[in-house]
């Protein structure tokens, strides 16, 4: 994988890159489609790739590792073929669902045990096991084992938890160099850079991640119940410290101001499940601020969906329209809001990217950020 | 409205036609994916028109007066422009609906009086406002108000139930003639025979419908229940009477078998919910036979969704991709069924109708009739 940055803000510290993968290029600063379990939520990859544009999108080691499961992802010869996505694919390293979503689970220096939440099943997680997981699936970009406390972890605990995210680092990146991809294009390994919101922890984290000089750095545990100002704070803490020839990865964040702000303080990668999320419960992310389509409001409202969207859907169907299928539980409403919020975001980071390369990126962001605060 | 009846078959009865509307031909025999409140469920309106082909819709007006409401329908410009479909749609009356979905369900000759199943609130459907109704959905095609007797109704409730919708079409008819379409095009409005299946009712219904020498015919009240013979011989006699220079319609009807038993004995349109419905339910109708992609033989089945299929999702999706997508619960699962067996639906008719025209429709019935029924 090849990182080209080709400029660097004068104002702020947004960068404009290109991630070369043997997928294809990638873009950045990007936004990362979540396929969970190897969809995006009710989206035809047809419409990710076509219509919203996606450049690389994110899938799940836990939830893919539970089903379809290891075997029949190799039998189909990796995720890219199986949901048929030829552009690349990032996947996180399962750490965060395991603590998320999994019941009984259990740190132990060797890994994370935990149990299904589908079944119950009991299984384990380690750096190493990860890295094979990840292999079978076939990512371009395959992510570290690491711990994410929660976001008001002490700064003992919060210590002691990147103690072990670093161990579990050294035999992810171990494993990574004595294993090969098992389907003919390259694979990258990211680690992640974790310290809850303890500057000093996140410098340490920083500098020992940045001393790895791995292809591309990520930055995990923010976004997760902290104030945003912090989550800010640790970004510019982190990224003052990371290389700046790598991409950097800012995981699971978040609100299109989120974004904008990460962008803002050297960010190149996002995902989120906020777009298709919230797009499945009626909230619609604009250039002009937030819309909540099952409000009263939009009942007769006969204009487009988004009179300055990318998608096809912001055209083709209406406000009035889109609020009849959230009220009368269609299937059709989900579908709509989040090709349109996908769209959206991937308009968003490529707005920004042109903004960076013409200059105006700080003023244009200022403006941006109060108008997508607003609720229409 | 104007139909021309291209050819009838020498073998059989099917017949080969063109429905000619202000919104565009329908080519017949057709069949009409069922649109309920304004949605084809869980698919676009882009890929109902250009991936399923689909030449015509149909509405429930049972659903749309409900949600979003004539009120909204108006001032939208009718339904189409609501949705934004811009070829033929057919309206049912809403009588079916008041039968099997409301609750508290009241006949009387003035109309049938029922609860919403939505909220319990009461309302009133007669044959003039259902004519009113449907004027303000703008369909191409209305249908009288009918009363549907369950399929085991006795001869004496049949007779009593036909007669009370004979009155009710004479008072459709005059109420359509009274009025006038809202959005500059045309509508017709077809009656309905009903009669259970009782052949001498149905004859008498159909000699009364046939003397009215509306634009098309409908047949009603089958398919509720009855042994599929009784409904082939009901359609049969109804056939054997109605005119030959109008198109009829088979409501609700049916399975890919009953269909082209349906073209066989001289039907030109058709609509059912069962390629949708069953489709949400991971049930794939096939030229081969049926599948379920639930099966757990379909789990490492990286072949097609359907080889033969022409849905852009046929090709696209595996039958173990499909299959993972259901067994996870994921909304792309349902969209992709319906997407296939509309389309299948729709293949289904046009082959029929280019057989019917190269004279071979018999032959190539009688072994789709075999493999369709086939559970692969």
């Amino acid at each position: 994988m090849k990182f080209n940055l080709i400029k660097t803000d004068l104002k702020t510290n947004a960068r404009v890159g290109e991630l070369h993968t043997d997928h294809g290029v990638i873009e950045t600063p990007i936004f990362m489609p979540v396929g969970t379990v190897g969809t995006v939520k009710a989206v035809h990859q047809r419409d990710v790739d076509h219509d919203i544009s996606a450049q690389i999108i994110l899938g799940n080691t836990y939830h893919l590792y539970l089903r379809p499961g290891t075997n029949l992802l190799q039998q189909a010869g990796g995720l890219h073929k199986f949901m048929n996505w030829q552009k690349p694919i990032l996947t996180d390293s399962g750490g965060y669902q395991v603590f998320s979503l999994s019941a009984n689970r259990k740190l132990t220096p060797e890994g994370a045990k935990f149990s299904s939440h589908i079944d119950g099943s009991k299984h384990l997680f380690t750096p190493e096991n990860v890295v094979d997981i990840q292999r079978i699936i076939g990512a371009d970009i395959m992510m570290a084992l690491d711990e994410c406390p929660p976001g008001d972890a002490d700064f003992k605990y919060a210590s002691k938890s990147l103690d072990l995210t670093m161990q579990w680092l050294k035999r992810g990146i171990a494993q990574f160099n004595q294993t090969q991809p098992l389907y003919g294009h390259q694979q990258t390994f990211f680690p992640i850079v974790q310290g809850c919101i303890y500057a000093d922890l996140r410098k340490r984290a920083a500098n020992q991640v940045a001393e790895l000089q791995c292809e591309g750095n990520a930055i995990g545990g923010l976004s997760v119940g902290e104030p945003t100002e912090i989550m800010y704070e640790m970004t510019e803490v982190v990224n003052a410290i990371l290389p700046t020839d790598k991409p950097r990865y800012l995981m699971g964040v978040g609100t299109p101001v989120n974004i904008l702000e990460g962008i803002s303080r050297g960010v190149d990668m996002f995902d989120c499940v906020m777009p298709t999320r919230n797009g499945r419960n009626g909230m619609l992310f604009t250039s002009e601020g937030i819309i909540n389509i099952k409000n009263k409001k939009w009942e007769n409202d006969f204009s487009p969906v988004d009179p300055n969207g990318v998608s096809f859907v912001d055209a083709f169907y209406t406000r009035a329209y889109l609020r009849h299928l959230f009220v009368s539980g269609e299937l059709l409403g989900p579908q709509i809001a989040s090709m349109h919020n996908l769209a959206f975001y991937l308009w968003l980071v490529k707005q920004a990217r042109t903004k960076i390369l013409e200059g105006s990126f700080e003023s244009w962001k200022s403006q941006m950020v109060k108008n997508l605060a607003q609720r229409l």
